[in-house]
């Protein structure tokens, strides 16, 4: 997925700050998603719903923040490597987003 | 901690819903402290912030909603064991927990 060297760069610019909106919107959506799941479980809790549903509902939440978490650092990897000037700079990027996975992942 | 057969019933009902009443609102309270985490990271995503600061927020809000789901699980164990009217039936409610947090955990 490296910028070839042939593609004009405008369209590149483009295509990659498209692809940055487009996933910024998407995680974005997915988090709001997740605040109303927490939202819900409130409610659950607070309602006096059993403990095996509020434990499916939240373990919905888990999963779903963990998903959030890895599209983020899927769109931050390619993200990195279309910015990247060159070849060198592009593997410090995925280096450095691979250090992220491993502390947060 | 199953209910000693010697300690008044109303006591020990009281005991329970204090108990009960306690640490919901503290599950509750974890949930609306994630609700404000979550609702930061889209702040901070839309800001423009740095993978690496998103990546730390969003693993807070991961940890604090495993934490979330082990102390609500905690309270309902020992719930089910104060409601259980007798050693086989808390025993039973101990495993039904235990299941829920194989399946969920």
């Amino acid at each position: 997925m490296l910028k070839t060297p042939a593609a004009p760069v405008d369209v590149a610019n483009t295509t990659a700050s498209v692809y940055r909106a487009d996933h910024q919107k998407d995680v974005v959506n997915r988090l709001r998603r997740i605040e109303g799941q927490v939202r819900g479980l409130v409610e659950m809790i607070q309602s006096g719903r059993p403990c095996e549903d509020v434990a499916l509902q939240m373990s919905a939440a888990r999963k779903a923040m963990d998903k959030a978490f890895y599209r983020m650092m899927a769109c931050s990897v390619i993200e990195a490597v279309y910015d990247a000037g060159n070849e060198a700079q592009a593997i410090a990027e995925v280096e450095k987003s691979a250090r992220l996975l491993e502390r947060f992942g």
